[in-house]
């Protein structure tokens, strides 16, 4: 029988439960017994048998990173319970909304300053030609 | 006795829970009987009792926000059981990341274009000064 089974070393939530950890506990993996505070933090906002239920729909591959956005949005909502890990989802937006402003500001500011060298280019060339022609004729009239 | 308390208008909790809506449920301003999907979402995901322990914690006037979050939140873990709100922090994070290194290129594009246009205008500057003097010295050794 292996130690898991006899509960010498339960899991976090069976620990927290206070009951044996069998062998095929669905919180063990993800809610080990040294880290109390992931299993504490998911306990208090969905309760054990939600966050049970929830792993056990998922395929066991794809358990652990359930567990941990279920770690991570519960912590949000324990450290904000109003608003959670939607008030993440707005400052990031509000974040997003900014930069896509400076964006905007930054394209126009690229357009304007390309049109300018382009144009300063074309006044450049005319100057040239101009010149040239304005010194061909001064040196014209000085000929003749 | 209000409609409330003698149950005729239940709000969807406590329709779903099948009890009496009392006066003073904690759900009723916020799980309307006309949306039970709202209720279904979080009673799914975080169960009644949470959900009612999360709003009484709440001062009253922040538990509108509040049950709209829960709400947000609970559809997003129905829609993506195994990444949830995180999910959506995730998809957001890479676009900041993605929008941080177009900023980088634009404010790196605009400096460029800023100096080259500095420099086009010392060069066409200088230009117009060294076309004078070799417009004078022409004419100059045309004179002699």
């Amino acid at each position: 029988m292996s130690s898991s089974a006899t509960g010498t070393s339960r899991c976090a939530a069976c620990r927290n439960q206070r009951r044996r950890c069998p062998t095929d506990c669905i919180f063990s993996p993800h809610f080990p017994s040294t880290d109390p505070e992931r299993f504490d933090a998911v306990h208090r906002i969905y309760g054990a048998s939600k966050v049970a239920k929830m792993l056990e729909e998922i395929p066991p591959e794809m358990r652990g990173p359930a567990a941990n956005a279920l770690h991570f949005e519960a912590k949000c909502r324990i450290r904000d319970p109003v608003y959670g890990c939607v008030g993440i989802i707005s400052t990031l937006n509000e974040e997003i909304r900014d930069t896509g402003t400076e964006l905007a500001k930054l394209r126009a500011r690229v357009a304007f300053l390309a049109s300018g060298a382009q144009e300063r280019q074309l006044g450049q060339d005319y100057t040239i030609v101009d010149d040239h022609w304005t010194e061909q004729q001064q040196i014209g009239n000085v000929v003749l």
